[in-house]
């Protein structure tokens, strides 16, 4: 089943420990796209500038993105600019230049309005929330959020966080979200403003899946899927988004919401941001087969199973 | 198979976010002794002063610790207070007696010499190399270090670890020890110093078991117990040697050493350490049943395991 996206399209500027890269293909939109795209249809709603050329535009189409809902405007494309030099879990932002996306008002193509699945990247909580209601159909709604909405727009993103049925956000998201120290109280704190689901994104230790009392039908003991450190992280911006694509895409691509899919889901969630990382920018999203994520899969499987 | 666990026995005062407490005991060798106590016979050499009485005794002998390793010096026992304000995962130190743990030699009682199994507890690497190499009998030793020794003797560190089966030690240690960034090119470092293989704790996120190629003669692919967040982490201290009184007792009381043995070892380590966190110094671990460590194995498994 069809998933729509709303997010960034952006060009980042990133140096890490093992090099950097200049201007490059990112946005939280078009790394949760990419990873998506394996598991199922995908279409963004997102904003670019002049800058943002046929080549960009083919990253997106080789990978068989809906992309009629990015919307051109003149000027240039969100940019953004950090390092990892102290810690790959952390970046250090070097400049933010929101050009064209200070302005993003998400348009909905007609054509996307059948959509049953739909992603809200971290946008403001006002603009998440109207694409939500306007999307009559959809049936799940997973989305994201950050410490500046947190503390800067608390009010709206309260209201927004009511129209979501799963919330993925990372330990200190949560942590600073519920105003508590441990994860099992802050993440039931989170679960009483609205989403039925939250996954709490650990970064290299994988990812914890916390559910409300009755939410899915399911129970409400919590599942982790551990990653395993992978050989050299290259450049961990988008991770957290290809999480999110691996997660939604694969759920979107299941005809139900059980226990195990949503186990299965968060596992394809740390596969997709193991890839993610082991090059810079998008570039290792980009020609991955499905056969290589299964591997992946497995790999994550074995090495964290007892018999 | 009995178990010799060599290391500290100490006063503890720790503060944290739930509370405090006031000369609690503590030490590498106690939290050790306590885990392990509950999969097989553990034997204690350490070192306490006039302030160890008949009631600290105690607890390690309800518990079926022998302790007739335990030396008596004049003088205090080794003191230590922490806290854990700003992060649970790191100790502020707020002071150190060493005390009679100054002066520590390990003196092995003769009937403790058919050990077969051997803990060597965060001491001086020198100290932990004569122990190991009086004890002639044993088939398997574990050994902690940190990053006082990492720093201050690294060459008698490095002389130590070529007598270590496996060295237990966490993330920030492993990557000092090997001055890599990545956990599996410092991983592969690591085990190029002698251990067989490495288990890297994560504190809340588990813990992860490498093996250099051929070890135990059970390929080199890692192992990843992950850990489930714990309701209210009260505090932290012991935490450590408490999975490796887990993870070492459980080795110990199984007859033969292969991967599904390790793995298990992994998971009951994080299983034991998530108790030693729920309550003050050693409390949680005095009382436990084997029951009730079973069924947070269980709980472990059955939330990180796919179908």
């Amino acid at each position: 089943m069809s998933i729509l996206a709303v997010g960034s399209i952006a060009f980042d500027t990133i140096t890490t420990p093992s090099g950097h890269a200049d201007s490059v293909l990112g946005g939280s939109a078009t790394y949760f796209a990419l990873a998506a795209s394996y598991f199922t249809e995908v279409r963004i709603v997102a904003i670019v500038g002049d800058d943002f050329n046929a080549q960009h535009e083919k990253v997106l189409k080789d990978r068989h993105v809906d992309i009629r809902g990015i919307q051109h405007a003149p000027g240039k494309t969100f940019r953004w600019g950090g390092q990892y030099m102290d810690s790959l879990n952390e970046a250090k932002t070097d400049f933010t230049e929101l050009n064209v996306f200070e302005r993003f008002q998400p348009q909905i193509p007609p054509e996307y309005h059948d959509s049953l699945f739909l992603f809200l990247g971290n946008i403001h909580p006002s603009l998440q929330a109207a694409v939500r209601l306007e999307m009559e159909r959809v049936r799940l709604t997973g989305g994201d959020t950050m410490n500046y909405w947190i503390n800067n727009t608390p009010k709206e993103l309260i209201e927004t966080l009511r129209l979501m049925n799963i919330l993925l956000i990372n330990d200190a998201e949560a942590k600073m979200l519920a105003g508590e120290r441990g994860l099992p109280r802050a993440a039931r704190k989170v679960l009483a403003m609205g989403p039925q689901a939250l996954v709490i994104k650990h970064g290299e230790y994988g990812a914890t899946i916390f559910f409300r009392e009755g939410a899915f039908g399911i129970g409400t003991h919590p599942f982790r899927a551990p990653a395993l450190p992978i050989e050299e992280v290259k450049d961990p911006t988008g991770a957290g988004d290809s999480f999110a694509g691996g997660f939604m895409g694969y759920l979107a691509s299941q005809g139900q919401l059980n226990r195990e899919v949503l186990k299965r889901a968060l596992f394809y969630g740390g596969v997709m941001g193991s890839f993610a990382v082991e090059a810079f920018g998008t570039e290792r999203l980009q020609n991955l087969s499905r056969q290589e994520i299964d591997a992946r899969f497995q790999l994550f499987r074995e090495l964290t199973h007892l018999e």
